[in-house]
């Protein structure tokens, strides 16, 4: 869902603020294309995010040293447009990680301009095959509990539409797909914003993939009729004690996995681990805006005046989780990541 | 939100489709205005069905005996309109209930229609009568669970929308709140037809009563977050074990509720016990539209050619049930309802 435009001179994104309804590319060619693109989640996904940004500061770069062939100027320019970039998302751990090692890579190359920007276009090729890799390793590990018929449930969309690669809680099922098993899928919508839905929904779709939506109040009763193997789901942060954060409603799936017997499995990027955080219950969640729980698709259901509540994120205690895989491997419980 | 007209000669309800945009009463005067309104849901909740059948009936019967002096004619228009209000809404168990009630008291009236009409309006107005004398019998003995200062999550409404009362999973609150304490209301939206962010919202907001919405997906974290005293839920049927069928949520719900020690507590009338019925997996879940899933509110969220589940109800094992409250009190498990 990340590449270079056809012409090498900007960066190509598929626009997920129209899915499922229209399949749109969007073309960046200017800093305030990307930025802007970041922040109204055309592109979201913190791997897809880290991706775009590295790709759009190179970008930059090759404009500014077209614009100048001072190195100071140029390198005045290159923390312009990462500022800008930095600020597009402040949230997204993965954007200020591949801002500052592509400007750490600018800060070690001598010579002019246009060397520094070939040099960071390559960098940004680097940080996108890594996140491509990462995936894919995310998937060889996953194939261990992924069988022939297995049937997956996950929440949200960790899949391909949030990395440049094939997912990070979808990567097992691609990979098991591509060994020739035959798997499918149940799709929480993932209230309030719907990427299950939306997004995970389409993407499996449109791989081929047998998928089937429900509402995330259905989760429970689908695990006591025994419709679900295996849950799936990614993080955004995983604690030192196995704690994980993620999509808000990702703990309700656990407690009804728990009861079930259904192994609850995490995949994440190895830098999704925070072992500076001890535990979930650390972790500060963002609380977003009424409407989206109130408004829902542009028509409101919550009476004017009462309030909601509208957590991010929630936190699922790692005597939950059955496993944590990342791009380094299979993590079983009790886990200590430091 | 159901009475006669003033005039006295239709049935006034409350429009629960336009909820909570408009406030809006829909006046029945003909079998054709009463079902339309039930099978159209701008009633609905099984005890209001129930009621506003009743009183449909003795409308029509009213109207009958106005047109035809003859005791055949009249029976034989009573008939086709108890025919006809039987069929609007099939699933709903208190609505053959009410109309065969009047039927069996027609049947035991002598004398011209004009007397049994009348007949039969008192008797639309005992079960109207009996129906609020159950919420608040309900509202009674669930005071035992409510005290100043509880809060209170409940899912879909069971409230005083779906009786001719105060409620039955609601009417603990309103109890506890007409004997001064001071109760709040967590109310999960309830997808996929929303009933807990339009109706139940609306009818405490209606009240002065605090509340507030969620997702359905974020009450097992507010519940970890200890935010949560005691759930209050309906039933749709309660089976001779206690296993209890519910809106479609419940169970997941009642999960949550018993991984944090909260008292999941069910309030419905006696006439919701199905001694028959042995146990929740001997019921039969109806299955609902595609659409209710895939297209909130009127928009498309789910890809097209990408199935939903849709089942209207679950079941909560009698097991995660901390007691069940009807108009005849408390029960305790173990249950044996005979």
């Amino acid at each position: 869902v990340v590449d270079w435009t056809p012409d090498g001179r900007g960066v190509r994104v598929l626009d997920q603020r129209q899915l499922p309804g229209t399949v749109a590319w969007l073309d960046l060619y200017t800093l305030d294309d990307a930025v802007f693109a970041i922040r109204t989640l055309a592109v979201r996904g913190a791997p897809a995010i880290g991706v775009v940004a590295a790709m759009a500061l190179a970008m930059c770069a090759e404009q500014a040293a077209a614009a100048t062939p001072s190195r100071d100027a140029f390198n005045e320019e290159l923390a312009r447009a990462a500022a800008a970039l930095r600020a597009s998302r402040p949230t997204a751990v993965n954007l200020p990680w591949a801002l500052d090692r592509l400007l750490a890579a600018a800060h070690r190359m001598a010579g002019a301009p246009a060397d520094v920007a070939r040099g960071l276009s390559a960098e940004a090729n680097a940080v996108r095959h890594e996140d491509v890799a990462m995936c894919d390793a995310i998937g060889a590990h996953g194939l261990a509990f992924v069988r022939d018929g297995t049937r997956v449930l996950t929440h949200c969309n960790a899949g391909a539409l949030a990395t440049a690669g094939i997912g990070t809680a979808l990567a097992p099922v691609y990979a098991a797909v591509a060994a020739g098993h035959a798997v499918s899928v149940l799709a929480a919508e993932t209230r309030p914003v719907w990427q299950g839905a939306r997004l995970t929904a389409w993407e499996l779709s449109q791989a081929g993939i047998p998928v089937t939506v429900c509402t995330d109040s259905m989760v429970a009763t689908l695990m006591r009729q025994r419709r679900v193997d295996l849950v799936l789901v990614g993080a955004d942060r995983i604690c030192a004690n196995g704690d994980v954060v993620n999509k808000i409603g990702t703990y309700a799936v656990a407690l009804a996995a728990h009861a079930h017997d259904v192994p609850f499995v995490v995949c994440a990027p190895w830098s999704t681990v925070d072992a500076a955080t001890r535990h979930g219950d650390a972790v500060i969640i963002e609380s977003r805006p009424r409407d989206e729980v109130a408004v829902p698709c542009g028509t409101p259901v919550v009476p004017h005046g009462v309030p909601v509540e509208n957590p991010a994120f929630d936190v699922t205690p790692a005597a939950l989780v059955h496993a944590i895989i990342t791009d380094r491997g299979v993590h079983r419980p009790p886990f200590h990541f430091s």
